[in-house]
């Protein structure tokens, strides 16, 4: 769940009992609320990696608690750059993930890294799953790594996404990347959390494999080309140029950025640092002109329903009378004894009727 | 709402008040849920297009009415053959769809057309808004013609449209078009209701025009190349063979039909008859193989969990206490004055005080 690194920043507190990171992996004793909080805003990665793990529970004990660990975390939060990074399996995600990460960090940043993977079942552990293909960067104590949470609808992976991403920032986290396969739905999701999208591509692949709709492209405040090295390097060059002329076709967008398309190596470690500037070019582009701040107070909207809209779904699921008859009910209408219909009523008036008591 | 032959049907039945189109159109009294239910089971269009409105009503009462009706009608549907029909604007949809109904109702049929388009904008009513384009079908006695529920989420469009197919069949109408756009999500929305998908496609517009992602390719059961006439005739004969091939490389759907190709012109009305029988053949394959039911069964159960997930919203959205205050909830979100997730449990907590009243 975390790496090594952590710790070393449990090392300075050593008058709180829940700093002992082998008791709190191990036994996993349900800290206070309070001592959560605490080890949050101290930076304390196993406490932090354990508030996360109370998030993605489905306990509704848990989800109460974490709730309330969110709410006091949230005036700390805030005061990152939140940037998606998406691209098809095989754009090479990983490995400038590990090789920006690692610049990143040169220039004093603490970087969280966080994944969006709604399916269930992992296709190999491509989003994160598997750390071994981090080494480098899952040794760097200023990187803390957290996989997607697993199974669960997109709804709900997103919501838990992004409300660790406000602990990340409470524990003192100032650059976010959140990353995605580029191929489904969930580039939406990412989007409507990140201040930045970076879209990664392949230099010399066909078009078959690049494979990126239009939309997600549109969404892309920046593209970088990968493995820009070796014998690739000119097919990088045209791909630059030919994504360049493509995205020049698009309506300028609300924040008034024009994309540009970088290239790098990350086995070279070329590019990098320009793909870096780039970033803080953005960056500075839409401070100034507000978009920024008023981006995140409509993404702030979108979240209040999101929340809104899962909690209604899960207070209703997780209803102890739901729970006792939901699978027979199901069974009846896979059964054509009970419509759709009939069925949800019959749902809903149990847990319309426990509601009120 | 509806066509002029209505009120042909509305002859046979003098001795129910209700049924004065007249009197219904202009005054829309109020009618009884036995009236409702009566009126649709004899086939009385006024009072079936008065019932559509009840199901795509957001008053509160008109919702509770139109959920007794359907579950009157529910016994009474069933009965009907559903089918999808997508298509890129431009794909000729309209003159698709006039061309086949009049032919299907000349084999004795009753076909009712609906239409899912979520966006709140129509696009030119290019969704059956402009019933001028459907000048020989819309005075077809035996055809019935619905635009999409107008502005709404895609799940609350879908949810209605479902409803709608209910009350169509226990109207009597045996064949269900539903057309939707083929650009977006709603193609997701009318799989999970029809028992056919059929997707129309130009012969001879570039790459870029038809522009139908795989995904929607892959739900197909059946693909035409409308406007195969004139000058197109060699055109969509190339892109019959190329289509073929193109579909020939997906696994086998677990309907275990292999979708096929169609060319037809809607001016000179060749090849619509042929596309029937496609569609007969590809009915009579899934009816004895058990899939036409095993398919019902399973979008049942998805639609069990779509209205539940509908009402909870619904219940929570048009909660007076709710209605009351979040416009400035929202507002101070937007402001930046209130942080998404506190918003969203300031709002949830009144909502569920009020529920345990």
């Amino acid at each position: 769940m975390h790496h090594d690194s952590a710790l070393n920043v449990t090392q300075g507190v050593e008058d709180q009992p829940i700093v002992n990171p082998h008791f709190v992996r191990k036994k996993r004793r349900a800290l206070s609320t309070d001592e959560y909080v605490a080890g949050i805003l101290e930076g304390n990665i196993p406490v932090l990696s354990q508030a996360i793990t109370l998030i993605e529970s489905n306990n509704p004990d848990h989800y109460a608690q974490a709730q309330e660990i969110i709410e006091r975390c949230l005036p700390h939060s805030g005061k990152s750059v939140r940037i998606g990074i998406t691209g098809v399996p095989g754009a090479g995600k990983s490995t400038f993930i590990e090789a920006i990460g690692n610049m990143v960090t040169s220039l004093r940043h603490k970087l969280a890294v966080l994944a969006i993977d709604p399916s269930s079942e992992r296709s190999g552990g491509s989003i994160l799953g598997d750390k071994t293909r981090m080494e480098s960067i899952s040794s760097n104590p200023d990187v803390f790594i957290r996989p997607s949470p697993s199974a669960g609808s997109l709804g709900g992976v997103a919501r838990k996404t992004r409300e660790t991403i406000i602990l990340c920032e409470a524990a003192g986290f100032d650059v976010i990347f959140i990353e995605t396969v580029g191929v489904g739905q969930s580039e939406t999701a990412v989007h409507s959390m990140v201040d930045m999208f970076m879209l990664l591509q392949i230099s010399g692949a066909g078009d078959e494999l690049q494979g990126i709709k239009r939309g997600i492209m549109e969404m892309a405040d920046m593209m970088v080309i990968t493995k820009a090295d070796g014998e690739n390097v000119n097919k990088a060059q045209l791909a630059k140029a030919q994504f360049q002329n493509a995205l020049h076709l698009f309506p300028l967008p609300e924040s008034e950025w024009r994309a540009k398309v970088y290239t790098c190596s990350s086995v070279d470690h070329t590019g990098l640092e320009e793909v870096w500037k780039g970033v803080e070019e953005y960056l500075d582009h839409i401070e100034a002109n507000g978009y920024f701040q008023s981006n995140r107070n409509r993404q702030n909207k979108y979240w209040m329903y999101e929340t809104i809209n899962e909690t209604l779904k899960s207070d209703f699921y997780r209803n102890p009378e739901i729970e006792k008859r939901i699978a027979d009910v199901e069974n009846r209408v896979l059964d054509a004894k009970l419509s759709s219909f009939i069925a949800a009523k019959e749902l809903l008036d149990i847990y319309f009727a426990d509601k009120h008591k």
